[in-house]
């Protein structure tokens, strides 16, 4: 378990992908390992079949590249790794040099909280090919899933309108750090607060919760154990009330409510688990209400999710905070952001960059060239328009032509004066953090101000509109050549063969 | 991130739900904090519509128990927690109770690499009542995500028959510890080697690896990056060809193959990752053997999973070797084994043991009472026939009924003398680990052995039958009695009212 490892050492080097590592080496003995090159992280599909996705993951990326070189007994590993016939994979060279290694590279991001969308650039890193190269596993295993869920987050917020959500996925996110990582996430996409109560040391994201069928199950009955509750915890009392039959449970709530405020005390809410939860809410609503607890709120869980919860909605279920676990942390119906990192540019040996594209049976596959940046356009009532992705090599004409590339027949056309901002910010130069983190209030006020900023329907949870992400025109006409260069060489090939 | 946490301390108590530490403190308000209490483990259905599940996850969860107790800013933490109204939400009293805590439950459970069954209570915890009830969120974290991803690796290696698959699924799981243990759980569920150099170093795991388009785009051709691989490391040659054309791509490591047996080494195969790979494994074995290459394999990845697999399979697709990254460490169709942890028994203030039941509207939802354990029973050729769950404080009849709870009707009788052994396994005494930990070697070969001893069509993909888990006559009559006696409860109590 990594608290194992990492109390040991810091060193977090081998966090990569072995292929990361061979690769490495072949640029060192081919003496390309300096090579200046660009490479950027991205994602083919916004997630959950939604409008967009809030960018989150980048100040535990930052945290993790301070621990990014090797230490001895990294090099003892990788020196006793052998190739199928037994040759050490590794050459001395190589391992020496690894050794030495000091992480040298350039970062810009799109900071933590903004929305960003399908194909561009969220992440720039340049610097030396081969650090480059040994860090996209841990770029892509960071950011792919904070992203993912700090989104997914804000869509169950949606479904739930002003109603507080409350994390508490601890028990069914992927270990202990997934956990933390997602009660993190989860606040920056709008939940109100965790059950995980590291997170709430860690983070200082509020903590709630309220009690388990086991509280209810060590005593000899149900109203037993809520009075018992009462008289320990009288300012916290949030009953759970389906243990053994949901509305005999109501009926002991209310009976301990009673008794709750003979003391100055109220009972504040109860909570539902299990069944159908529009009409025992109902039911429950109605019986609190008829004995005076209009005050005291319903919250829900089981399995809950954007879907259940706005079907819910739809139904009316006076339902007021919402408690939603295994859905939120694992991301459920999408696990994955299926975030990409791909070279873009490259310095020659004379020192002249390269633009480089990838290419794809499957078009979506295709990759962006150069050295990109994204603007955001507003209108003049700072409404988002559009973002367009340049290359920041290029002189950009007073009269801009976006294309999009999805609909390329859609041209639209912006002036230098056009409202706007560019969304890549510079966060480690020549390895060292240039960046001031805000901190996590900072960050959901930023969430906050992304959407009031967009057209609504982005937030659609099944018919959400895609905002338009467009080239740069110069940035198109580059990706045109670079893709006919490329099948022009193809064919010329396959005549030659 | 944990490692930051990590570094700083190995106290992990607060890896909990805050409603645990608020029972707790309830539980001690009201004396029943050491009140002896049995939890079990379980899951409620087979994960993937599947017939089985590997237990996996137990060393991890030892591991945590080492530090699992409160240090000073931990407490410090709990100490500046308010309820709603601003009143301190922990007492002086229980907080310095926790400071002083020592961890004092038996653990017993099912070894990792064992198969279990949905309903069968695979860890049993006996203790302090607030110690278990403080263990559930830990305990439900690392089991659920280790066993379910153990048991996906079994589903996609049976998929690939007795091909290689590599679990590549670092950049996708969610974090570093979940990759760490999605490793070591796929290597335990069949899986040959794994990406994850950390997991190589760590768990002594294999590794492997290929090359990434960015290798490919680092140069001004495919073919000049293919040479450059091959001189850098000739003994290491799988190319990974859909970086422009695929097939083109098969041309160029075919080129380079004859350049690499003229210096004595080999063309150990090429990578497929994008497009119809049915198709273009064909053309390409054809063009591989055409060129008397018949001995380097083909790999292939791209979002493969025990589905896709089983489809190129039964197409004949000539892939020797399968990358499986996303699909296997996320979990993907289900990213979660959704286990529960239930109180079953508690001692009354005279020291009398009470069973408990949880009852529900959704009866799989329904728990199992007493002091459970599993017996796995054998016929003459040592296949397993069934699984009986009971209870420890039982006497045994010498003829056994077993009722299956969700086939009442079938029984099943075994006498004392049928081959049997228990499941529930000593770990953990008084808090004091007496259990000597398997290598992974060792598990990998128990996984085997089980299921050679099990019915093949467990593993159907889609149409497994289920494994007869049962319950002891003795205890399937107190689970109805418990049931019968709290819905005559909750009839009288609604009378009342």
């Amino acid at each position: 378990m990594v608290n194992k490892i990492l109390s040991d050492s810091y060193s977090l080097a081998l966090c990569t992908d072995l292929y990361q590592l061979t690769m490495a080496q072949g640029y060192f003995k081919n003496d390309m390992h300096y090579r200046d090159s660009v490479f950027h992280l991205s994602f083919r599909e916004n997630p959950f079949n939604g409008g967009y996705a809030i960018s989150c993951g980048l100040e535990s990326l930052i945290d993790f590249l301070e621990n990014f070189y090797f230490q001895t007994s990294d090099i003892d590993y990788l020196s006793s790794l052998e190739s199928s016939d037994g040759i050490p994979l590794f050459s001395k060279d190589f391992l020496k040099f690894l050794t030495n290694m000091k992480f040298k590279c350039d970062l810009w991001a799109v900071p933590e909280g903004r929305l960003v969308f399908a194909g561009e650039p969220v992440i720039r890193i340049q610097g030396p090919l081969f650090q480059c190269q040994l860090l996209e596993t841990i770029v892509l295993n960071i950011i792919n899933f904070q992203t993912l869920i700090a989104t997914k987050a804000s869509r169950i917020c949606y479904a739930a309108k002003e109603d507080s959500v409350l994390e508490f996925g601890f028990r069914r996110a992927h270990g202990i750090d997934a956990a933390l990582m997602a009660s993190r996430a989860s606040y920056i996409g709008g939940c109100t607060a965790t059950s995980n109560v590291l997170a709430g040391k860690t983070y200082g994201i509020p903590v709630r919760g309220t009690h388990a069928h086991s509280w209810v199950m060590a005593f000899e009955d149900e109203l037993e154990s809520f009075e018992s509750y009462a008289e320990a915890l009288p300012d916290n009392c949030i009953f759970l009330v389906d243990t053994f039959d949901t509305l005999e449970g109501v009926r002991n709530a209310i009976k301990v409510g009673k008794k709750l405020r003979l003391m100055g005390d109220d009972l504040l809410g109860i909570r539902l688990d299990s069944g159908d939860l529009n009409q025992l809410s109902k039911q429950a609503r109605k019986m609190l209400d008829e004995e005076g607890f209009e005050s005291s709120r319903i919250f829900a869980s089981n399995d809950l999710d954007e879907y259940s919860i706005k079907e819910l909605k739809v139904q009316g279920a006076p339902i007021a905070v919402w408690g939603v676990g295994t859905r939120l942390v694992t991301g459920n119906d999408q696990p994955t952001l299926g975030g990409v990192y791909k070279l873009s540019a490259i310095k020659d040996e004379n020192g002249n960059w390269n633009d480089r594209i990838k290419i794809s049976e499957q078009s979506i596959k295709t990759s962006n060239p150069g050295i990109l940046q994204i603007r955001r356009f507003y209108d003049n009532e700072s409404r988002a328009i559009a973002d367009m992705i340049y290359d920041i090599r290029s002189v950009l004409d007073t009269e801009l032509e976006l294309i999009n590339p999805s609909d390329k027949n859609s041209r639209r056309y912006f002036s230098h004066e056009t409202k706007h901002e560019n969304l890549l910010v510079e966060i480690v130069r020549q390895g060292d953090v240039v960046y001031e983190f805000p901190n996590l209030q900072l960050i959901r006020q930023t969430v906050k101000r992304e959407f009031a900023s967009m057209n609504a329907n982005i937030r659609s949870l099944e018919y959400a509109e895609n905002f338009p992400v467009c080239l740069e025109q110069k940035l198109f006409n580059l990706c045109q050549d670079l893709v006919t260069g490329s099948l022009r060489k193809k064919s010329s090939n396959r005549d030659e063969l």
